[in-house]
């Protein structure tokens, strides 16, 4: 492994591979020292050309307790906006010295174009409406603490999957990893090629949760509405895609105990989600986030440290 | 101690170690090597939602300089701005494994509310026109380098009050440390409860710093004219204010030898402060800044190395 | 050397001390462990005034290559943006026990000032049209690293020469070092003081490239035309500007074997450099890049660590 820019380029035992290391690194985030050896004097630039919040502070927090130099350069403000290329952009920031790239851009395939240009390792953040592989990676890190193996359990995903790259991701790790995968959306928002996909759809959320069809559902993952959307004619208005998609409390007594509900964040209360799952039993949002922390540290380690065994 | 939000928070015994333990850390900013181990593996996240330059970068410096690792999350372009609540955003960066959230809002109580959610310390780096804790500290760090003990000394704190939230901690911290103080401004910046705070006011700056009644000045206190309030009808016009109520060096003159003259900044030249003021030898408001970074300091190892007796 | 402010501070032989330097820490750049520890325990504050991606990132990394503690702090939205003076703005972050304050500045001369208040060391990271002190040096570093020894080398600079502090730091470094050098620009973008400089001008690109009375080029350093200039009268349109200024494929091939292209980026590719040139043989363009780190490593190692022998 030398990038990490789809979770389609991750095989079954790559896969395990780092939710196992991220497993040990999970280990450190209960202690109070949180902090490892095997990155010092690498150097990991956090170069996103759009704003992100969690992902780049989880990025830069997953170095940093491995004791990697984080630089974080935002593309606001930066000689993007002076007219230079993407390709003269990413040569110029590996040429400093940098072992690995971690980007975030709104083009879809971005990452990969970069990825060729330069020599370093380049971990896709996300890009655009394409692909987010960490955060596939985190998710299965989080079913698999709450269900065990993956393999054969069934994974509802809900919402705008035509613009999400969390969605995209997902299948293909899932898919991976052994899982079934039931994609729910308005027709608007399904991707015109989802049939080639390796997942069933539909377009009722009541059918997918309790209906006949699916029945068996062992996690359900909320996807965030795009404010944008909103606007676009996407659907006819927040409240009615509340109504027809969103995880109220009526839909969350349809699901068994233990069925983990997931959601990438920043969420839409009352939108795509209802505090009552968000906050509930059965919400792992707040496990999400600190597995991306343990996911991102696996990934860096597994990419610039390679074949050591870590010692935690 | 597990948080510092309000400078009421602090006992007299509390607010004099602190201030004792910044005396310590006061002694490495003059050291080639300004590095201990203390938080060696921790997180500290300056959360800041409302932008600042002095008092994020004295928390940045204050952190690394107790070897922890310090994360700068903007709530700018941040998923603050994509609609999340103000409870999820502290809850994600909280998740990621941080030991203590530095946090300023532009919302009085935010910060008070922010620790009611997560499990981790928390700072209050000024919320709305609330409180402002850690500059407290560092008055009254900077007054007992420059006077000796607090206790009985009488401080005159000018401008306006209403909208000052380094007036309201200030209030709190000299009262519990023993100290008089005589709030100074003009009607419309005197906040409406102020009969309840433990204080003295005036509306006559003159009057205040050399007549009868109030004397014996031990310090002066400048605190700045935010823009916004010039043009909000507060008072007729900037000439009028610095006329009225700014430091002149005509005023500088009632001043006995030895008074320290401190403002806050950023320093309105000729508004609230003459640069005869700024800039004299009544000025403290250089060293006021030096005793951020050791008062800071001090916080984050109170609050997060705890009982332990610190080797510098 | 307490500060560099100024190319024209460089005797010869502290010009080649810091390039020197710069050679032994280039060394660590191809290490897997990219890190020394001569700066630690050392403070050095990135104090942007204008934004920059590259020179911000570039001395970001080459202080936390040699183990200090970097903060970046930006102008923008900062106390700056409240009305502080830049005498108060630089005295307030150099009190909190700064040991270097690397400075960019849209004024010129602004840097020169702040020296001139502050106890700690400057860097000018570029003021104005003013002056770029150490893209002089990684430029002078790459030459030498092609050329050999700079001294009689005869070097053109094409372009924006009026607006630029990269063309006025090199053609100061280069008359030091003993290199020749050639200016070349439109009559409106030749500085009116020109004379008085150490060089030769001219009008015509193709005359200084392979006419007889400069031949023998060295080197050519093509400079970045502003986008705000193309707006501004200084020449007739992008196109003509191109034309008549741009490295062309055609004008390329008047240069000898060897001769390097360089250029301070970011690039406008088809403007002042056509794809051929940036990209082909001559380009030295990321060698530049990577020059910046060691370069800007023996700048503040030279300032902090003073006399003492640098171990790699």
């Amino acid at each position: 492994m030398k990038h990490l820019l789809s979770a389609a380029d991750l095989s079954r035992d790559e896969a395990l591979g780092i939710l196992d290391t991220a497993a040990r690194m999970h280990a450190i985030q209960t202690r109070e020292v949180k902090k490892l050896p095997p990155l010092r004097g690498r150097t990991v630039v956090n170069l996103f050309f759009e704003d992100s919040t969690r992902t780049r502070s989880s990025f830069e927090i997953a170095g940093k307790w491995l004791s990697a130099d984080v630089i974080n350069v935002s593309a606001k403000g930066s000689s993007v906006s002076k007219g230079e290329s993407l390709r003269d952009t990413a040569l110029t920031v590996a040429a400093m010295g940098v072992d690995a790239l971690v980007v975030r851009h709104n083009a879809s395939g971005a990452v990969q174009r970069i990825a060729q240009w330069v020599d370093c390792a380049v971990v896709n953040a996300g890009d655009g409406t394409h692909e987010h592989p960490t955060q596939a990676l985190l998710d299965a890190y989080t079913l698999r603490g709450r269900l065990g193996p993956i393999e054969g359990r069934h994974v509802v995903i809900v919402g705008d999957i035509t613009h999400s790259r969390v969605a995209r991701s997902n299948v293909l790790l899932l898919n991976t990893l052994g899982a079934r995968v039931t994609l729910v959306a308005p027709p608007t928002l399904m991707p015109s090629g989802v049939a080639s996909w390796p997942c069933t759809t539909s377009w009722d959320l009541d059918e997918a949760l309790c209906g006949k069809a699916h029945g068996d559902v062992d996690a359900v993952m909320m996807l965030r509405v795009q404010h944008e959307r909103m606007d676009g004619g996407y659907f006819a208005s927040a409240h009615e895609y509340a109504a027809t998609y969103g995880l109220s409390p009526r839909r969350l007594d349809y699901l068994g105990e233990g069925v983990p509900v997931l959601h990438p964040g920043p969420m839409n209360r009352g939108l795509e989600i209802s505090s009552a799952a968000a906050d509930g039993a059965h919400s792992v949002v707040l496990d999400q986030v600190q597995a991306g922390v343990a996911v991102r540290m696996a990934v860096l380690y597994t990419l610039l440290a390679g074949g050591e065994e870590v010692a935690v």
